[in-house]
């Protein structure tokens, strides 16, 4: 997908020791240890694949250096293999660069601002008033609403939405058909019926912020839905209206957060887990998968809830029982006060 | 984002008594207690908050009579201040009108009959037979499919997807992303593969209904998928083939609805919650956020299922013990039993 | 929606042998036995519906030999009514065929590769290298990425975005606003941040794959993520970087996969289900509706976790009680033991 690394190259561009290299290696790609050749990269991170490593056909591994020893091929040492991983899977990777190319079936609003080097692609619609940063890539068929700004080295994937009145930072990265700036669902009840409440806020998106696949963000009812820095969205989560996620935060995929919670810094929301409203959680917080969040969490730590798995038919005996739970504890109760209740 | 406005004619727009005014005062928004300035408008209808009516800046607040003794500013009395929050909200949100426009880059087949003011944006496909009414307006890279109906004074935004075969009523709003009428998911399984079934029902969409960001709703196998008049939905949510919704019920975001279930009318369908397929819930009931409806609802009243959020840690145990429940009532029941079953 | 068949005919093009039919008969369509008029087909596979059948005014009923009896109008036997009623209910869906129409709005890179009866509707963009086969029908506004493929008599709805590196099959279905090949979710954490790991890998999807509205699958970080042969995914499921379905599995809507799990064979995920990462699920298995598989699954069999419904009050007190659970079992053992163990 990309040209061609020498292994020196590499090692000099990550800035690692290189060790046991034979001669000049030029590397096509990185992958597992036990499925690489001998033009690929790969990683040493887990004592899980020692096997792995001793047998690896790899032209060189990423490693730390106590497990040199174990490697058959040339090694690049490191305190942390996973970040340098990390980086030299960016530079195998497919660079998306603008190059100022606006493709002519974009319409873009003549009261638009956009930074020279911008590249529109097919089909995208800009209205009047948004500002887009230099260096940033807007992909085929997105819509980019009134007055909303996009900042520097941003890339849309295609068929983003973004309404009015939203305002995404440096080195964003939003994939394909995120919607950022919907109505929050905000509605007065009265005579039976609903009447909307117009969501007047908007939404504001730090820096270097991923946003995942058909994600959906929520303005805000009057102030702004805020998303901090560095923070991390998976696929398919809904962050509601006046939602205020903190930085470096990450929200795995199909995650719920409802309006006017708030998520710490540092917070880990696993997949598929659910935020009532009005929620707030503390820094340094991790919530494993399909739990629900239905009260305040005030200390740092790991919380869950739900039920491990079983097979149904256990299952269907234990949720009979499970119904009956309180009833149960006051049985007991009730036998240990007539044993004495000397417990 | 709008027209000023002074108090007085928010008064008189939204028909209630202004007291303590002193002069006449221009909004320039809403905001709430806490943060609102001397251009703002404000509402109080929570007790929670009395301590910021108290020491508001706002230029006016919206509230019960009995509180404006409270109130260190103007006040706007009602006896419902979250529904004239409602409907003042409106006066201050940019209005999308219909203007007739049609961007020159849609594509409109001839066979489509649209009103002389509905505005089409860039990018938008209309097939033949698709009848949209006055009023109306079609937001950019919206697709709508062949012999489909939009009624009058609706807004579809950007990147809506509606298929063949749809009826939407008045005055309905559909988000950014959503999909209504795609397939519903049914296959018969004969020789280990599955055959696919041809859904031949469409949807039928109320009046006033809105519709979320990315929310998907599947056509009928046979008859159609209904939803009712003033059903509000909320962002990704997944309402499966001939699943009936009725009038003025909520659906919040993420839950998802299988097939051929029904909701009554008036429901509370919190975030998240699961309705497994062919279940009934009857009118007035309320499902708490993260819930699994797998049995039908008979009884007008508020339902929940899961279990509470914990520690990690304290969970883990109590898993193990979730599926050792029926035995520990077997013992308790021994245990009861063997002292002479008293209880 | 479709040309007129006579009854004789459907017998014919189904195989099945017709009974009791007394005069030529066309029909228009297909319906439920309770809403059938003379002119529309129906189909009995359900002993809950034995009224129904009893009652019908169906031109013809699909059903059992043995059920023929009950049948007062004519009959088309099969040992397989729902399988026929799969093959009849094409019989009467418009067909989307391939014409070769590519629509003047389009942009397709000169370096792709188009079968010369392939379909491209309005705005769809198709970059360069992309291969599509003979009969394939791409609607409106779907972007294809660098390189990807998609095989013969293929229907991608519309809004579809396939990035770069996908492979689909032949005969496979995508509905609206699906995502293909979005990143998969892969950060090192150093410093306090994350650090974005390029997602190297592609997709593989087998033939007669069908994928519901707004699902997202995900890229390989280094190998492909796999979708087997005639494998089900329905509405708004995600499925995360490196995940393998196995062939004629079913994951039904909302549910989310997370990375690197494997599904086996023939399983049946029902709806919202969330799979935790590196779990690996055997062939033959079902997990019921909002269960968290968070092990291995090793055994063929039905699996489950979670709570049943309850009135939200008994459900309140009974959480209390789960969160102490494993103190109510440590309480009944030590009443055991002091009642001399002898249970």
């Amino acid at each position: 997908m990309t040209k061609a690394l020498t292994l020196q190259a590499l090692a000099a561009e990550l800035g690692l020791e290189l060790r046991g290299a034979g001669v000049a290696c030029t590397l096509s790609g990185i992958a597992t240890l036990a499925s690489a050749g001998p033009t690929d990269l790969s990683f040493y991170h887990n004592p899980r694949y020692s096997a792995d490593l001793r047998n690896t056909r790899a032209a060189a591994v990423i490693l730390r250096p106590e497990y040199a020893a174990d490697c058959p091929v040339a090694c690049l040492l490191t305190d942390n293999p996973y970040l340098a991983y990390a980086r030299a899977s960016q530079l195998f990777s497919p660079k998306v660069v603008a190059t100022g190319n606006v493709h002519p079936s974009a319409t873009i609003d003549p009261a638009a601002t956009l930074a020279p080097d911008v590249s529109v692609a097919a089909n995208v619609v800009i209205a009047a008033g948004v500002v887009i940063g230099a260096g940033s890539v807007i992909s085929a068929n997105c819509v980019i609403g009134e007055g909303s700004s996009i900042g520097k080295y941003c890339l849309l994937h295609p068929h983003v939405t973004v309404y009015a009145g939203v305002r995404l930072g440096e080195r964003c990265i939003v994939h394909a058909a995120a919607v950022l700036g919907s109505d929050g669902f905000g509605f007065a009840k009265a005579g039976g019926r609903y009447h909307k409440i117009a969501q007047l806020g908007g939404i504001s998106i730090g820096d270097d912020v991923e946003i995942g696949a058909g994600t959906s963000i929520d303005r805000g009812a009057l102030d702004d839905t805020v998303i901090g820095n560095g923070v991390k969205i998976d696929n398919q989560v809904q962050i509601a209206h006046n939602v205020r996620v903190g930085d470096n935060s990450v929200i795995c995929g199909c995650s719920a957060i409802a309006g006017s919670s708030v998520i710490g810094k540092n917070c880990t929301i696993a997949g598929a887990v659910g935020v009532i409203n009005h929620v707030s959680i503390c820094d340094n917080v991790t919530v494993t998968a399909m739990s629900l969040v239905s009260q305040d969490i005030t200390e740092p730590g790991v919380y869950s809830s739900g039920t491990g798995l079983d097979t149904t038919g256990n299952w269907r005996r234990n949720i009979v029982r499970f119904r009956q739970l309180d009833d149960l504890w006051r049985r007991l109760l009730r036998l240990e006060k007539r044993g004495g209740g000397q417990h």
